[in-house]
């Protein structure tokens, strides 16, 4: 009979942490080389062209680590960046993740991260395929980069909407900074089957919020502008909960709070008819208003009274 | 005649920043679609693998930003991930980098990085296609994740090592902290020469220092050991300038200092005798030992005595 293990009383280091996390990732069919190498290997499918992008997440502004813990991180900076490759009308493939993790709780820090991003890869396909560690006395910053493919019609860009065109979203907005944005639901697979469906016009994901990113799109797009209908815009309960705590109306929040990571798409007339007439079944979207000639964002309520919305857009580095 | 315009006293926003970046960007025949969407879209070379790697570097551990600038800063996230591509004998095709600015000097900060890494990048044929910016009252934190395809026969991996196999690296080695660290030359033509030619064992850039990385290809590569030629490892001045200051002989510099960027090259027996026949031009090889069945790694001196080295590598995390 061998003898109890004494547990170890050193910390691990990074080779170990590295061992670790290579024997719970598995590997997905894209996958040639993963982690432990230079670099990694993938093989994306033939003719499809490859779609990148990369988000960092700092302790105190993206997430409280001491509040959300580590796991919740890892989902969530895996989660926002499959919903950018979501919002290309993209497959997501395969990601890298660098961190630098606070020297005292590496260890825990680490394993923790790992189970939320393993978490939310595994429900979309995805295999973490590499990354880079590091320690320091700072906070925790998180780096991950997402590698899709264009499947189909290919990508769907934010520049190609028209005077004309109906604007949709695809669930409530507002308010998730009391916990939802820390779970997000990335729209892969309703921008897959629209993109099948139909030539989108534009889409974009509803990270800094609604008015910002619908403007990101209608700058994009030539300089154009939108009415919407308030009372068509879904509002989000915890955009009427924050009302309760800030006073400022609930369709404030769903307009303006960022990290819904809902999508906001853009389709022709004709187009957008044929969808009404024959929903998706596994896609919810719903109708905020219509692409205007005219630059700017209005906002028309039930009276029919409109007045412009300012985007009160979030500055990442103000 | 137009007044002088006044210099706008606030800093730059991240969206005006973002602008200036797109328009001193230029697109590769790999870009599809660069800057300025939700991702970032490429082509890949037909029948080619995507290679990707992702290193972050912090203020205060790979650089010191009020010493070096963020010019050099730039210069080195860019050029140590395109090392980590030319250690697979991959091409390295284009770049996303994601940053957290000292909020303070942020747009003096992300414009010296953005010279720095378009000046490498250039050099190399690698576009910069996307990123994110963020600022905070922390140091800088700079995450280059780097895209690159495979060519001709492929990947060359850590783990192809045999005992037998002849051991090269592609120039002189140790106290690159004196500066050289800061402005690495990835060896990309070199791998990309040598792997036309031959079909290598197993390739690694020198990250860690040299015992460390031969280190990572004998144990990848199920447990091999190798044996050195002290005399003929390249010691660079900058080893022996080292020595000056800490006493420490300057083979030991050369064998555990890290951040050369070098190239630890591993042949087959047959494939190194006509290497050494017939020399290419353009590649810089020194042989400096042979893979052995007995693991561990042995230094034979002028005299013929051996001993062991242990790799004092860096432990990123401690």
């Amino acid at each position: 009979m061998s003898e109890p293990s004494k547990p170890d009383p050193r910390p691990p280091g990074e080779f170990e942490l590295i061992r670790w996390i290579r024997e719970r990732t598995s590997a997905t069919p894209s996958t040639v080389l993963g982690i432990g190498d230079d670099a990694a290997v993938l093989r994306l499918s033939q003719g499809s062209d490859l779609v990148t992008t990369t988000d960092m997440l700092m302790d105190g502004r993206h997430f409280v680590l001491d509040q959300d813990g580590p796991r919740a991180v890892g989902f969530k900076a895996m989660a926002v960046n499959i919903s950018d490759i979501a919002a290309m009308a993209a497959r997501p493939v395969a990601a890298v993740a660098a961190v630098v993790l606070p020297r005292k709780s590496a260890a825990e820090v680490v394993r923790g991260l790992h189970a939320g991003m393993a978490e939310v890869a595994a429900q979309y396909g995805v295999a973490l395929v590499g990354g880079d560690t590091n320690a320091w006395d700072g906070p925790l910053v998180v780096c991950v980069t997402l590698l899709g493919e264009s499947v189909g019609r290919g990508v769907v860009t934010r520049s190609g909407a028209k005077a004309g065109d109906i604007i949709f979203v695809t669930g409530p907005l507002g308010g998730s900074l009391l916990g939802r944005h820390l779970r997000p639901t990335p729209r892969v697979a309703e921008a897959l089957a629209l993109n099948e469906a139909f030539a989108l016009h534009a889409l974009i994901d509803i990270s800094d919020g609604l008015a910002a990113d619908l403007g990101h799109i209608l700058e994009e797009s030539g300089g154009l502008g939108a009415l919407l209908e308030e009372a068509a815009i879904p509002v989000h309960s915890d955009a009427v909960a924050m009302t309760h705590q800030d006073g400022r109306p609930p369709i404030d929040h769903a307009l303006n709070d960022g990290e819904d990571f809902e999508l906001c798409v853009v389709i022709g007339p004709e187009d957008a008819s044929r969808l009404e007439a024959n929903p998706i079944p596994s896609v919810n979207l719903i109708k905020i208003g219509q692409v205007t000639s005219t630059p700017g964002l209005r906002l028309r309520d039930a009276s029919g009274q409109t007045r412009v919305v300012e985007p009160a857009g979030f500055d990442h580095l103000r």
